[in-house]
């Protein structure tokens, strides 16, 4: 039995509309980058897998599609003892594992500093829901070799300035410090070896209260004598309690300095410190951001300094801070200017028209419409010019007679 | 030992200049084509296993990677009598299965006569060689659902313009009929099971000759009697014989008229005929082309009418014709116009400078200089100066103090 003729399962074909939305969308957002100074770079969609499961990606590498050894016979099946003895490569899940494998290729031949562009699909195999797919694509920069504040700087100036060119008035930056996260875990005498654990739990604290986050690091083995009280305290931290003249000496005064210096060098950036701010993966060793919209309860983007990581495949160590935008929900929010369709102009022939005069027509409408489709006129042309006007073309025009030029030709609207 | 830090076997990484190269150049074929009334659309990377092995991609369906079944245990591994058994989807290995699947999903919402843009990757598991890769890009145009001539006409038309927008001034389009050959084939008796080994023997003309081909047919089982002088006759034959006023009547006088109305049609596009071209895929089922260089061995693309093929998914007949240009052979070939290096200016500064006023000072530049690269400044200035050159940048200002505003910046060509 034929399978249903569908896309493979979680994921999506583009009809041109969506396409063209989509690529209008990406130009944006590249161009922007590019302007900052940034340059884009393109790996290959797979990695190899020992590259992929060397423990970067945290959970996402339980969703790697691996990729099929060549070659491999019955007695490799019978003789494997996973199903991963068979891959040697998998679907990259992130941009981030492959810009790591890629510096570490390619290192000799960057600039000292380097800041990178990726726009690319990763592959996940998540259950398929609303909203989240198998392919989807990631807008990721990245500044790799700058260990001072100037790179965070840099990259929440372009990502700013990305949010105000696609419109996105209402997005502010909620910003935080692991240092100030870790001092925390620190002065609760939390074990090293929970650290991960904790910072779950605390990532919770805006669903589960202060109440909730109490229970579950007692349960961890953290000793809770007062912990509500710092918690509040945590929670209720503002810009003034950043700036305040001073902090407990337990907390780390590197990470206030750093956050108050970008918030000095962005003004116009809608930076919003969050104390209880985490982010996911386990890399981040400095600050961590995330894009936050009043309308939506997920984040757009996020990221934040990731010293140690970069280098791993080096066996460096290399600085290093990202910026990552996820595409596919900012794209639903973007409205385009109205220019971006009816553009266009249809000519429409009957059988009897000469070929050659018509492809002759189209080139000479082409020089001043830029875009020129040439289409049979169809026996039901309210049907046929309703199809054109969704497809985004804004006119057209009626080739009556065989040896007609472009000036001769009556353009009307399509509705 | 961990394996040495490269991209997977046969893939390329590609760095900032080449990334830069490559997207300008297919924005002008993505562009031209759009400019005759194309509409790019887009598809996963993956197709289900059994979409993928329909048998629609001759030889290249050995050569696709196939991913494996998530969750898939050791009793899996066991129980797979073949590698296959254990994948549910592979990466494609052309665009025109693909498209076929979305043609069949999305018919619908098309409009009757369906113009696809493809410019997408595809995978091969190919024995990697100089200018062979296991992941390069196509750009694929395709016209679904007009039977007559002027769906090759329209081809061929857009696909001149590309080449000519891309200053390929050598490139010839060779061009033939699917029909001619095969009704040669049935004049010579052969049956109908060997015709598609029969072509590939055809296809060796310009290779081994018309003694080669000969005593290979005979080696199948065609009668050569008379046939060296038929070969000799097929391998002379002009537009003049096109032409001619009479042919065999075993000859397809249809296939004789739609190329002369091509021809016809365009009298600008370099049309060459070429009756001994055969292409590789079976499916071809009219019109046949090919794009050659003067310098080159191998074709730059080809395409041509596909009647049987994109409606196989559907169980319906569905007319067809595409054009596909090999995007690694064109990219290379490319001479970009100056303009597209020399772009964007570096602002260099030191330690001291304050952040907010370099941030603020890149804005306003960029105002007016559409690109702007912030860097420390190098103790070796020199080696500095010539990366970024490197990197494409035309010129550069130091920024000798904090509040330094856009005017007053000294700009220097950098060389």
């Amino acid at each position: 039995m034929p399978s249903p003729v569908t896309p493979p399962r979680g994921m999506r074909d583009f009809l041109p509309a969506d396409k063209r939305r989509r690529d209008l969308v990406l130009d944006v957002i590249r161009s922007t980058y590019r302007s900052f100074g940034f340059d884009e770079i393109e790996t290959p969609v797979v990695e190899d897998s020992a590259r992929l499961h060397a423990g970067l990606g945290g959970d996402n590498e339980k969703l790697a599609f691996a990729v099929m050894r060549r070659g491999i016979g019955v007695e490799d099946l019978r003789g494997a003892e996973t199903p991963l003895d068979l891959a040697d490569l998998g679907l990259r899940f992130d941009l981030t594992v492959p810009l790591a494998r890629f510096y570490a290729t390619h290192r000799a031949a960057l600039p000292p500093v380097f800041r990178s562009i990726q726009i690319a699909p990763v592959w996940r195999a998540e259950k398929p829901q609303k909203g989240r797919y198998r392919q989807f694509v990631q807008c990721d920069i990245d500044i790799i070799g700058e260990p001072g504040a100037m790179a965070e700087i840099e990259l929440l100036s372009a990502t700013s300035a990305v949010l105000g060119e696609l419109g996105l008035t209402g997005t502010s930056i909620r910003i935080n410090d692991r240092r100030i996260l870790l001092a925390l875990l620190s002065h609760w005498k939390v074990p090293i070896e929970r650290f991960d654990l904790a910072l779950v739990i605390i990532d919770k604290l805006d669903k589960i209260g202060v109440a909730g986050v109490v229970k579950e690091l007692s349960e961890i083995g953290v000793p809770v004598d007062g912990l509500a009280e710092q918690l509040e305290e945590l929670a209720g931290a503002t810009w003034e309690s950043v700036s305040a003249p001073s902090h407990p000496e337990w907390l780390d005064a590197g990470a206030f300095a750093d956050l108050l210096a970008l918030r000095a060098a962005l003004p116009e950036a809608r930076l919003e410190f969050d104390p209880t701010l985490v982010r996911g993966m386990g890399y981040y060793t400095g600050t961590i951001f995330e894009v936050a919209h009043p309308d939506f309860g997920y984040s757009l983007g996020g990221g934040g300094r990731y010293d140690g990581m970069i280098g791993r495949f080096l066996g460096a160590d290399v600085p290093a801070a990202g910026f990552s935008l996820g595409f596919e929900r900012l794209v639903d929010l973007v409205e385009l200017p109205a220019d971006a369709s009816g553009e266009g102009v249809v000519l429409l022939y009957d059988e009897a028209q000469d070929p050659a005069a018509l492809v002759r027509l189209q080139h000479e409408v082409a020089a001043t419409q830029g875009r020129v489709r040439l289409d049979r006129k169809a026996k039901n042309l309210k049907n046929q010019l309703s199809g054109l006007a969704a497809l985004g073309y804004g006119r057209f025009a009626i080739v009556s007679r065989a040896e007609v030029s472009a000036d001769e030709l009556e353009f009307r609207t399509l509705a």
